[in-house]
Formats: C-alpha cells, sequence, structure tokens
C-alpha cells in the first residue's frame, strides 16, 4: 500500500483517541508557570510513541545572555520544556515542529457559556482555553508522527517534537530549545492560521507611553493642564505613524486585502486620580507591529523620533517630554523566501489534501518562529488549524476536521520533506 | 472704649493662643470617618468659651429621607457634629457661621515637603493639611466670636457656630444640622476664598461615562472598535458643552475675567485590559459644574440630552450608547441677591478692616451654603481665609496675618448683623 494511503488512513482510524489526548490537554490549565501537569500528558505520550525524549527545565541564568530573552519570571522550575525526537536513518532533511503548551488565562469566566476547561464538544468542535491557541496544532502535528511511525515508515531526516512553554509571553521556551542545541532544516509552527500559510510573520513588542499634565482642582481647571486632553493628541499622533508605516507594505502581495498589516494597537489608558482633578499623568499601554523584514531596533527608533516630534505641533511636549519604555512581551518578526523548497513542499501537501491552492499571507500577530529565522537561520512556516479569532476570547474553539486535515497535511510534508527509506 | 477697638485689640493680643489652637487642630487627621478627635478640641473650646454646646452623631435613616442626602458611609457613628451657640438677648438678626472639620486625605506623602500634619510655621505661614481648608477659617470664627464674648458685649441676635463633618464627601454634616432645627437670618461659610466675597457658588456634580467598543487582537485590531478612540469623541464632544454653557455665563460681572466660570473637568479615565487587545471600554469620571441659578436636574437634563446626540455624528454612538451614571459627591449651587443686607454688613466689614473695596466673585467651587439656601431659604455667602489653589494639594498652607483679619471681619459683621445690646 502506498505510505501516503497507509498514513491518511491511520489518521482516520485514530480519530477518537487523538480527541480524547486533546480534551486531556484542554483539561490541564496550563497558564505560564503551571505546565508541568499538561507536560506529563505530552512525554507519556511521546514515550508511548517511543521517541527519543528530552525534558528539562529551561535555565534563567543561562538564557539571559541571550539578547533574545525575556521573562517577568524569576525561574522556570518546573516549568518543564519536552521534546520528542523521531531519528531519521540519515542524508536526509531535517526538519522541528515546534508548538507551545501554555495557554492565556481564561479571563472572566461569567463571559465563558460554558467551563473553559471542559473540552466540550458541540458539532464537531472542541471548546476551551487552548484548543485553538495551540493545543489542537500540537495534537496535529503528535497524531501526523504517530501516523507515520506506525506506518512502519523509517524517514532519511529527524523529526523533532517540541512542547515549549512561555511562547505567550515572548518565547523563552524556544530559545530555550534553541540554546539547547535543537536544529533542523526547516520549522513547522502549526499555530492557528486557519489553514493559511504564513511564511512572514509579523514581530511584535509592548510599549508604554507616559503623557504629562499639571494638576488643578477641577472647578479651576483652567490653571491645570489636562494629560487626557492632551493624550488625546499623542493618540492621534500615532495613528498617523500607524498610517505612515502601512503605507509601505500597499504593495506586499502577503498583505493584499488587509486593512492594516502592522498596526499599532493603544489597548489600555488610564489616567487621573480624582473626578474633581485636573489629571497630570495619563498612562497608554499598546502593542507595536513589526514588518517581518524589519528589525526591532529600527522600530523602536522610528517610535522614538515620531513620539519627539510632538513638540512640533505643541510647545506643551517641549517641555514635558512624553515617555517610553518597552515592557512585557516581545515577539521578533521572521520570513522564509517564497521560493523556499519548504514552501513548495508544503503547499503541495496542501493541495493533496484539499486539492485547491493554499492561501499564502503574512501573520498579523508575532509567534516563536522569528527565533529561529533570527537566532539560526532556520527557514520556519506557520501554518496549522484553528481559528485565529477566538483565540485569547471566551468560547474558544477549534474545529475538529479542520485538525485532523491538518494532521495529514503535516504527515505528508513530514514524508516529503524527510524522505522515506524504501 | 468703642467695641469695635475691644473687639480688635482682643484679636492682637490672642495671636499666639489661637495659633495654638489652630496647630492642635491641624494636627490631627480628621478624615472622613476620624473627626472625632478634632472635634473633642472644639468642643473643649467652645465649652470654655461659656458657649451652649451640642454634640451629636448624624442619623442615617434619618437623613435618608432628604433628596439632599448622599454619602458613601454606612454610619456616621463617633463622627459627630458640634454646633456652638452664643444666645442673643432676643430681636436681633442671628447668624450661622458654619465650617466643616474633615479633610481630604493628605495623597502622596513623598510630595510634602515635611510632614503633613505638622501644623509648622513658617514665615508666619502655618503648613499642614486642612490648615487653608477650612480649620483656619473656622479658628478665625471662633476667635471672632471668642473676642465679643470676652470683651463683655450682649448681641441681640444669636452666633450659632457649627463645626461640621462630610462636607468634602456632599454635605453630609451640614445636611444634619439643618435637619436638627438650625436656622439663623443669614450664613456665612469661612471657606478659603482669599478674602473674596462670594455671593454666589458654583454647584457640582461627579458624573461617570462608559464608552464602548468591540473587542479584537491587536494584531487584527481592524476587526474591533476601539473604545479608546471613541472616547476621544465623547472629550471632545462634552468639552463643546462646556464651551456652550459657558458662553450663557459671558456677561455675568461676578464671572469677570474668569476663562470658564462652570467647568466640566474630565479627571479621570480608564480603559483596555491588555496592550494587545483592542479595548471594548473606556470609563470616563468628572466633575459637572453647576450655574448658581441652575439646579441640579436642569444640568444632569443637558449633560444627558447632549451625549444622546453623539449619535449625530457617529452611527456606532446609535447602537451602544454611552451610559451615564451620577456618583460620589455632589454640591447644590447657591446664591444671594448682590443687594442682600447681609452684603453690605460683611462688605462694609471688609472695607473697615483693609480699607478698600472687597473683591465680588461667584466660586469656581461648590460648599455646603447650597443646602442652606436650597433646603431653607437662608441667605449665605461664602468669605474666607486661605489660599484656594493650596486646598487638597500638598504644602496646604494659610498665611496666619490673613486668618486674624478675616477674624477681624467676622467680628464686626458679628457685631453689626446681630446688633450690640447697649
Amino acid at each position: 500500500m502506498d505510505v501516503k494511503i497507509k498514513v491518511k488512513k491511520y489518521i482516520h482510524d485514530n480519530r477518537n483517541q487523538t480527541v480524547t489526548l486533546l480534551q486531556k490537554l484542554v483539561q490541564e490549565r496550563s497558564i505560564s508557570g503551571n505546565e508541568a501537569p499538561a507536560q506529563e500528558i505530552v512525554i507519556h505520550h511521546l514515550n508511548h510513541l517511543g521517541l527519543k525524549v528530552d525534558v528539562w527545565d529551561p535555565d534563567i541564568d543561562e538564557m539571559k545572555s541571550s539578547p533574545f530573552f525575556i521573562t517577568q519570571r524569576d525561574s522556570f522550575s518546573n516549568s518543564p520544556n519536552v521534546v520528542g525526537v523521531l531519528e531519521g536513518t540519515g542524508k536526509g532533511k531535517s526538519i522541528i515542529i515546534n508548538g507551545h503548551i501554555d495557554v492565556v488565562p481564561e479571563g472572566e469566566r461569567s463571559q465563558w457559556t460554558s467551563d473553559p476547561y471542559s473540552g466540550e464538544i458541540i458539532d464537531n468542535k472542541m471548546y476551551g482555553r487552548g484548543t485553538t491557541d495551540m493545543k489542537g496544532g500540537n495534537v496535529a502535528a503528535l497524531l501526523a508522527i504517530e501516523a507515520i511511525k506506525m506506518s512502519d515508515v523509517q524517514l532519511k531526516g529527524s523529526v523533532i517534537f517540541q512542547s515549549v512553554i512561555e511562547e505567550e509571553s515572548g518565547g523563552a521556551g524556544t530559545l530555550a530549545a534553541i540554546l539547547r542545541g535543537y536544529d533542523a532544516d526547516a520549522v513547522l509552527i502549526p499555530e492557528p492560521t486557519k489553514m493559511k500559510i504564513f511564511p512572514k510573520q509579523q514581530g511584535s513588542m509592548w510599549f508604554r507611553l507616559k503623557v504629562k499634565g499639571r494638576v488643578a482642582h477641577g472647578g479651576t481647571r483652567y490653571e491645570g493642564v489636562s494629560a487626557i486632553e492632551k493624550s488625546i493628541a499623542v493618540i492621534q499622533h500615532i495613528l498617523k505613524l500607524e498610517s505612515l508605516r502601512n503605507e509601505r507594505l500597499l504593495n506586499d502581495p502577503l498583505y493584499k486585502g488587509v486593512p492594516i498589516p502592522i498596526p499599532i494597537n493603544i489597548g489600555r489608558i488610564e489616567g487621573g486620580t480624582w473626578p474633581s482633578s485636573v489629571s497630570d499623568l495619563v498612562t497608554l499601554e499598546g502593542r507595536f507591529g513589526v514588518a517581518p523584514d524589519e528589525t526591532m531596533e529600527n522600530a523602536k527608533e522610528e517610535l522614538e523620533n515620531w513620539i519627539s516630534r510632538l513638540a512640533e505641533q505643541d510647545e506643551w511636549f517641549k517641555d514635558y517630554h512624553v515617555e517610553i519604555e518597552y515592557f512585557g512581551a516581545r515577539w521578533v518578526p521572521g520570513s522564509i523566501e517564497l521560493d523556499h523548497p519548504f514552501m513548495s513542499t508544503l503547499s503541495n501537501a496542501f493541495m493533496n489534501v484539499f486539492e485547491k491552492d493554499p492561501i499564502i499571507e503574512a501573520s498579523p500577530w508575532g509567534t516563536d518562529g522569528g527565533l529561529f529565522t533570527q537566532i539560526k537561520q532556520m527557514p520556519t512556516i506557520v501554518f496549522g488549524p484553528g481559528e485565529t479569532k477566538v483565540a485569547h476570547y471566551p468560547d474558544e474553539y477549534i474545529d475538529l476536521d479542520e485538525l485532523f486535515r491538518c494532521a495529514e497535511i503535516m504527515a505528508y510534508t513530514i514524508l516529503d520533506w524527510c524522505e522515506v527509506n524504501e
């Protein structure tokens, strides 16, 4: 029997136990710091498949020297990274499939229709935090590897499956895997792209602006300067920068039809202490989208220069500078050449399953992919099942059919890329 | 010896013990809920002067029926009101002198040059929370009454000194005193007007607006609607209402030279939960200035109608109404006719001391005065020593010379208004 038919049949026949595995993973609330129980399930499964398993707690001291290291944590003790290797016989191209095990917190429970950690299935969709982002993608990858392993196929190149921590807070888990020496000829990250192929990934960084005013009693507010009114000017100024930066991507085919390829989102505002006082400080916090072929440094420089130009339109800002700081998470951008062989391997696998061309776009958000390309020049593609729009939101879900089709595509990709040893 | 000369001499000779009394009062941190120790000092002093003293904890249940009642507290137990009466011999006009004993919290201590409750004196200025707002005014009134009492003068009308709680949070203390039956032919409130006479007092109320958006991931922010951007439109709309309302007062001589007689101050803004998400809710909190001859109801109605007109400029607001609520403190406006005899009595006393015309203006902030005029039609004037601009701020202080001159003016006012029984 043709290998691909065998693999396809295996995937079809093993849907139920795959659903059970995903359900078990979703039922573990693997937010940052609480990844161990979910990783235990992954470890158990990898051992069951007979892969070579590597489990370690990333070492903060070791990572600190990397300019790509970012964390809000003091330690990753009891937050293991897990890697399972299906070793090739040699002379083939290797692949890393990288997925994160951490999920963002569920938020306000009242906004969920049911328990965010139930893994409940309705109409062939599994609901729960992490179904789409990205335990579904991880399970699809595991099923692809299992299907190959159980079909008695020997690959020339190795398949390295990575279940990493800390993607949601800037990529310390993937960085640790890279620093541990894991390397491959290509990387696939099954983040929820809704089965679109993302050869370019947007980077992003968080920034904080402090806009100053001068306090006064609200009854004589003309004696003060409202930081709230000044922050309106700052927000409008930033919207102009967003327009300028996005004009440059107008002709990029991967951003065709995307209204704002690299948005600057001001997501939080807070200022003033008392309704009856003129506020003397407003803090704005936002996410700054970084273009796939831009560096973080250039992006920061452009933001800083732009903010300093506020003084040209209002003298106030000359004496009361808007302060900028960067904080929290950060994802470096990444990209692979569109004519790279790994692109055609994946596209062919897609066409095999769907019998149509894949949609190729650039990602609207950052992933760990940028780390692979920027640190080790590993060609990386983001492609996976799941609904981007429900990631991080209540009633997150994944379409199980999509998950199984993705497993098929991943299996074909592995077979073609790593090559079968006849 | 002429009574006025006697009184003036008494005030001059008793500066030191008056300073000590003020210092003791300032050293008690009489924020809302902690007024008792400061009131003890007032009670002791009133007893020492031989006034008829009335001390009671206002009863919340009794006050609840009044439409003017407002509080954030559950009980006023151990937060006494204190009244001391210097009874007249009869047939004269009576006067209430009303001052509040509560102070606003000191805020960030690091912003104070020294201990906010020291009562330290530098260059004839006493520093500390409550010096200006308004323990200085209270002590000036007490000295005026003492000077009359100790000069063996008998008044026809009674002098009712009220040391009330809760002015800073909307006037429950003064309301309790009115409901207890205290009444007079005129009321003087020695709030810090920097010795200007305020026959009209602005009212004010706090309002809260909830501006809605629609959540989305920051990387695809065009899929959402930013409540932060929508709130810019709301703030600008409110600034227009402020202009409209203040145009009406353009020709009021009492607001001559005041850039914005009845400001609408948006003092707080808060919205969004995450830098990478489009915010779906922004809360604005502000203070709405109410004109002296306007009712609170009309002011609210105008605000509500104006906010509803947002939908004319942006369809979004048609489906996502901006919600309005009123909360926290509220001060009703008040005014006295400019030709009321009490106005000329006070103005004459002022000219007696300063040998020049007083400045007559409308207050930029609310006081308890509105309660006296709106509930019992008592003619009320706000006039007192102290720097408006340092009230509620770090390094609050009062000029002691101003305090003594105010005591003199108050004593002459009492003598003329209540009349001396020869």
